[in-house]
Order: C-alpha cells, then sequence, then structure tokens
C-alpha cells in the first residue's frame, strides 16, 4: 500500500487570456515540474461536483475528501464560523452574523458602519450561557460575526433575524417548520438578552459619544446545523493529515477529525511557504496514509483578475513541487483544483480543472503538459467524487467490489 | 434491427510493463484484427461500475448485462455456488463454505487439512431435506464448499458459524436483526444434523484410521440471499445466449434464463479453443437478439503476473477474431474487459479499460488500434452501465425516451 498526497491548487484553472496573448496561466507559465508529473501521470479534466456547476471552495473540498455536500453540506452559517476559526461540532447551529445599528428599535445601518474596532469585545460579552445553551461569538472582518449555538435538539428550520433592509425592526426568528419552534424560543431569547447587553456596553457607549455608529445589535443569518458527519477515518479507513492555510479548510479538517499542520512562512496568499508546504506533505506521508495540501495563492490571482501575478504564483508553486517527482515509488500524487476562477471572471466559473494522478508504474496516457487544454487530451473526464476512489485504488487500498 | 455479440476479455486491461520495454500486454501483442475492429468502431475507455473503483468481475458483468449490482448483487456466498456449478433461484440463501475438523466440540483445523479426497461423499451426504427446506452442498478446491438452502421465507440477517479462528467451538447461527430469526434456527438445526452425519461418516473414519483429519464439522460464512431479479428478457426483452468458461458466469446467465452454451476445448483457462467461442457466438447470433462471450485467459495471465503470457494469450485471441471483421452487416459487436487486471498488481484494479463498438456504418473515430492508450484518443468515456444502451441503440433497438 502507498501513501496518498492530494495537492489542490485552489481556483486553479482558467481561461485564455490578452495579457497571455490568447494562453491561460497555467499554459503561460514556466512550469517543469508539472509537466514531468504529467508525462508520467494518468491525465484528464475533472468537474467539480459534475459538469458545469460553479462550486465553492468548501464544496467542492468536500467532495474531493469523499464526502457528498448534497449529504453534508451544513450551509454557509457553519462555513463563516469555520473560517473565523471556530470550532464547531456535529449538531451545532451556526450563524453568519453582523453587528447593526438601531434606534428606538429600527435597524439604521445593518453594518454599524462598518466598524470593526471593540467588535472583538462585543462578541465576548455575548459569548454567554443560557439554560442547557451555549452561545460563542467571534467578530470577523469590519461588522461581520459568526454566532455557534451548542446545545440539544437545534434545528436550522428557522428564519433569519437580519430583515436585510434597513427602516424595519429586526425580525423575531420565526420557525419555517414546526422541527424550529423550540430553537426559534431559544434563539429569540438569546437575542433579546445580547441586545440588552450590547445595548449598555462600554464600547457602545464610547463609540456613541464620538458621534459614531453603536453595534447594539447582532443580526443573524443563514442558519446551519452541523450534520453528523462520520470522521475522514470512518469515511475512507485512512489516517489523514491536512497542510492547508485557510481558518476555514482547517475547521473542516478538523471536524472531520484529520490531523492538521501548520508550516512556518505558510500564510495562506501569495508568497505563502510553497516548499515549506509540499516537504511537509512528503514528511507526512510517511506516517498518515492521506494528506490534503491547499494552496491558495491561485485563487487570490484569479480574484484580482491578475493574469501575469497568476502565472507568476503557478510559477513558484511550480518549482515547489520538484520533490514529489521521486516519491512515485511510496506515494501516489493527485495534483488538480478545487474549481476554476478565471482572471477574465474573477469569480469561481464552472469550467472543469486539469487533473493528473502520478504514482510509479501508472497507466500513463502520453500527455506532456499540464494545463487546461494538454491535460482535456489525456484519459479521464470525471468529477470531484472520483477523485478519492482513483486514488485509493493506485494507493492499493480499495476494497474490491464483488470477487 | 441486428443482433448483438459483447465480447468481454477477462481482467484484459493493464499497466505499462518493464517485461514489455514499457509497454502493456495489449499493445505489446500483434492484434490486426483487433485494430481493425478499432480503425471501423467507436472507441473509448470504460470505467467498470464508475471511475476507480475496483470491482470483481460478478459486479463488472452483471452491470454490463443491465443489472445494478447495488440493486441485484446477492453477496459472494450465491457466487461460490454458482461457480461450482449449483443451480440457486430467487430466494435461495447461499453461503461460503469449509469442511472443517472439530476434537471436543472445538475446531482445531478451519480446514481439514485441506483434504480434498472424499468432500464429494461428505458434501452428498449432507444435501438433505428438513422438513420445508432443502439443503445442498458442494465439493470445491481442497476443504471449499458452498451450501445452497431453498425454503420458505429465508433471510440473510444472520451470522457466521465459522468462528474465523482455530481454538473456538463453531458459532451458532445468529440473528443480525429479528427479520433473521427463524433463517438462524432452521440454520442450526440443520448444522447440528450435518455434524451428527459428519461425524459417523465412513470418509472419516478411515482418515481417522490413517492419522488424517477428518472433516467433521461444516463452517459456513457470508450467507446471501439471491435477489428477485428480472430475467434477461424481461430486463432487455431480448433473446440472450452466452458462450463463457466459467462455472459462477454460466450459473448467473441460467439465473437470468439466458441459453447457455458449451462450446468443444473451451476449458475457461489458457489455451482455450477461442475459435469456437467466437464461431459459436457468431451462428448463435443468427437465432438470438443477444449474445455473451467471456475469454478468461488474460486475466488468468495477468493474475499470474505474467506479461510475456498475457500478450501471447491476446494475440491468439486476435487471430479468433477475424471472422468478426465481416459481421457487421447483422451485428454489433462490443469488444472491452470486465477490468484490469495488472500484471504488476496480480489482481484486478479500478483502472479504466479499453472499449469498442462495430457495426457497419458506426460513428467511427479515427482510432486505429486497440489497447489503453490509443482507445483512450477515443469519443467515448463511459461506464459499465453505458455499454448495453450503446449497444442497444446501435443495433436499434432502443424504445425512444419520449417522441
Amino acid at each position: 500500500m502507498k501513501s496518498i498526497i492530494l495537492i489542490v491548487l485552489d481556483g486553479v484553472g482558467d481561461r485564455p487570456g490578452k495579457d497571455l496573448q490568447g494562453r491561460t496561466p497555467l499554459q503561460a507559465a514556466y512550469r517543469p515540474n508539472l509537466n514531468w508529473i504529467a508525462s508520467h501521470g494518468i491525465n484528464g479534466i475533472m468537474h467539480p461536483i459534475s459538469a458545469g456547476i460553479r462550486c465553492g471552495s468548501d464544496t467542492s473540498h468536500m467532495s474531493l475528501l469523499g464526502y457528498d455536500p448534497k449529504v453534508y453540506y451544513p450551509g454557509r452559517g457553519p462555513f463563516e464560523a469555520l473560517g473565523l476559526g471556530m470550532d464547531i461540532q456535529s449538531g451545532d447551529l451556526a450563524f453568519r452574523a453582523n453587528f447593526a445599528t438601531s434606534r428606538d428599535g429600527v435597524i439604521i445601518d445593518r453594518r454599524a458602519g462598518r466598524e470593526n474596532r471593540g467588535n472583538e469585545d462585543l462578541a465576548r460579552s455575548i459569548s454567554i450561557d443560557m439554560g442547557e445553551y451555549r452561545f460563542r461569538v467571534r467578530s470577523g472582518v469590519e461588522h461581520r460575526a459568526a454566532l455557534v449555538v451548542s446545545g440539544p435538539d437545534l434545528s436550522d428550520r428557522i428564519g433569519d433575524s437580519d430583515p436585510h433592509r434597513e427602516g424595519l425592526p429586526p425580525e423575531r426568528i420565526r420557525p419555517t417548520d414546526p422541527s424550529g419552534n423550540r430553537t426559534a424560543d431559544v434563539m429569540n431569547a438569546y437575542l433579546d438578552e445580547a441586545r440588552r447587553i450590547l445595548s449598555d456596553h462600554e464600547v457602545n457607549r464610547e463609540r456613541m459619544k464620538n458621534g459614531r455608529l453603536p453595534g447594539n445589535e447582532l443580526l443573524v443569518r443563514s442558519a446551519g446545523k452541523v450534520p453528523d458527519i462520520p470522521s475522514f477515518w470512518e469515511k475512507n479507513h485512512m489516517k489523514g493529515a491536512c497542510v492547508v492555510g485557510s481558518p476555514w479548510l482547517k475547521g473542516l479538517c478538523r471536524l472531520l477529525k484529520m490531523d492538521v499542520f501548520d508550516v512556518p512562512g505558510a500564510t495562506g496568499t501569495i508568497g505563502s511557504n510553497y516548499s515549506g508546504k509540499i516537504e511537509k506533505a512528503s514528511a507526512l506521508a510517511e506516517n498518515h496514509d492521506f494528506v490534503l495540501v491547499n494552496i491558495k495563492a491561485t485563487d487570490v490571482a484569479g480574484h484580482d483578475g491578475n493574469y501575469l501575478l497568476k502565472r507568476d504564483v503557478i510559477e513558484d508553486i511550480d518549482m515547489a513541487m520538484e520533490p514529489l517527482k521521486s516519491i512515485g515509488d511510496r506515494s501516489v500524487v493527485c495534483i488538480t483544483g478545487d474549481h476554476s476562477t478565471p482572471c477574465s471572471f474573477r469569480d469561481h466559473s464552472g469550467d472543469p480543472v486539469p487533473v493528473v494522478f502520478f504514482t510509479d508504474g501508472v497507466l500513463n496516457d502520453g500527455v506532456h503538459l499540464f494545463d487546461e487544454f494538454s491535460s482535456a487530451k489525456g484519459s479521464l473526464r470525471i468529477t470531484s467524487y472520483n477523485v478519492m476512489d482513483i486514488l485509493m485504488q493506485l494507493a492499493g487500498r480499495s476494497e474490491k467490489f464483488g470477487s
């Protein structure tokens, strides 16, 4: 049996760009190591989820790890909480939240002037226990925050307190079906208490004294209940590790009970310590069955719409991949993206992404370059759901179905 | 309407091998007829079940014949019985079984010294009726056997009598849920009776006299109930025949009420009468709608890890295929594998296999060679589930979905 290293170049797929004379960033990049791996591997294109679906990094990573997001995706609330570094557990209920400004019971600014200073204190003051329920709030960028509720029998069949417009009072939380009745009561009691605490909070008194907008209302939306999700071990029968930068992805891996590792100099964005991440993954593959690596910089450059930057990032990542060429005797390596982030679109598209599987003795297919065009000449037309099955069979780890 | 001939080269897919200068057995073989068919056909790769799944011949053949094994696969017990040439029917319960040696109620050898001589007599002696239930045992290789139980309301929600270790008594059969209660009682009564018969059997008395281990206990495991499976005619609306060597596959075809034909000199292994099988299939296609041919020798060579032998087997099979070139006016021919059996792995892998569909006037795709690399340059990326649909539409036998 071999170990498995799955390297996700976030948003690496792209479309031809004028800035690169009609080539994609992958095509334009000097990428001898990616091309060597393509030449010695089995290549193709992968549709994240399925052909034409525009997916998030969250849903795509779940499916790459063997979890159908149609079954297990808990919605945006829990991923917002994971993204702020909060721990969540099966059964928890999580919300996206805003600090907002109300006056005489009416929301006059849903974003409380986009203030951030002091929000950590505000969040801590409303992280409280009430009876059997535990409420934790963490501040994010500007006015943004997340709320995680733990306790018995929580339901996400409830609406938002956010009225989504100014000039209205905050909504009472309403159940969307009878199973949400109790949770709606719990939430309304909590939001009343939070309002009481915030209205009297020193940070807000200070803001008002200076003529700034107080964060005296917590508006919550996108309730999502964390499903009863099997651990990575239970699902795939492998000891899993990850080397990833994004807080939400670390949180997802913790939720799946994978071992989460940090690498010095790994920033989760452009200029990260790519070599350190690949080296760490190679080392981890000695005592783990499966290692996930995510490199975020390609996605960041795509969202920036910067073709030249994306090309340069790919060149840097390629240099870091050199050591992978010599581990085919003991590991199976897959390199792909979780989706495309075309510079022309500056967001995730539903295009297919290149994929290569490499290990010693694999049925290679005569593809010599790793990019959107060349990989499409390879053998495979797969979806993200197939990746784990292919990796496991190449690693000699599959159970036979039948005999 | 044309007739259909589906030729499964068992385990034909492979990976590049040093013994063949980095080529696969298919690539290395002189195969003018396979290549002619590829040149005149539509080509591609087929994932048995789905991409990356390592499947058995049993599950793969079921899906090639149009039966989803997730719905219809009865487990290993029934296929073990089919493999020993036993007839099984819907509703029957079948087990894998061992003749074992017990002393003072404790299993001292789970394999009864791997003795085979006399096992047919032992099996016949415990093939009995008890009340409404009929028990049939057949001896297999060495100590191995199969047990088929027929009777009302049988359930496979029961455990094994095999303790899976020496030094323990045989297990009482226990239900794994309440629906197995009655079947567990029936089985325990039978196994008590079998023990009584075996302990006193002349074959065993003779063995003990000579200091050899008696087969005085039948250990059973892998209970599987044969599902209510529609016949090949009911499923596909075609009169089906098969020319196959493996006993389990003959049994499957009988279960599906297909016509099963033997060919003189067809052995189900290397050196079989390949020409006889292809000629028989061509003849059967005159008065049947569908003919399945399985040639096992490629799989045998793969399990042996013998690249040169697998290449030679393919060359012999290729010679036998010459007559297929002239039947495109009246038949559709598909040639593929049920899975890969790479010589380097010596077992079934989850790699895709080459596939070609040939008939006069088919939309051919410029592929000129039949092998893992060249076929991958063709039009098709399919799974085993798609094969029957493609065959039927090329034969002009499909119902329109919609209007």
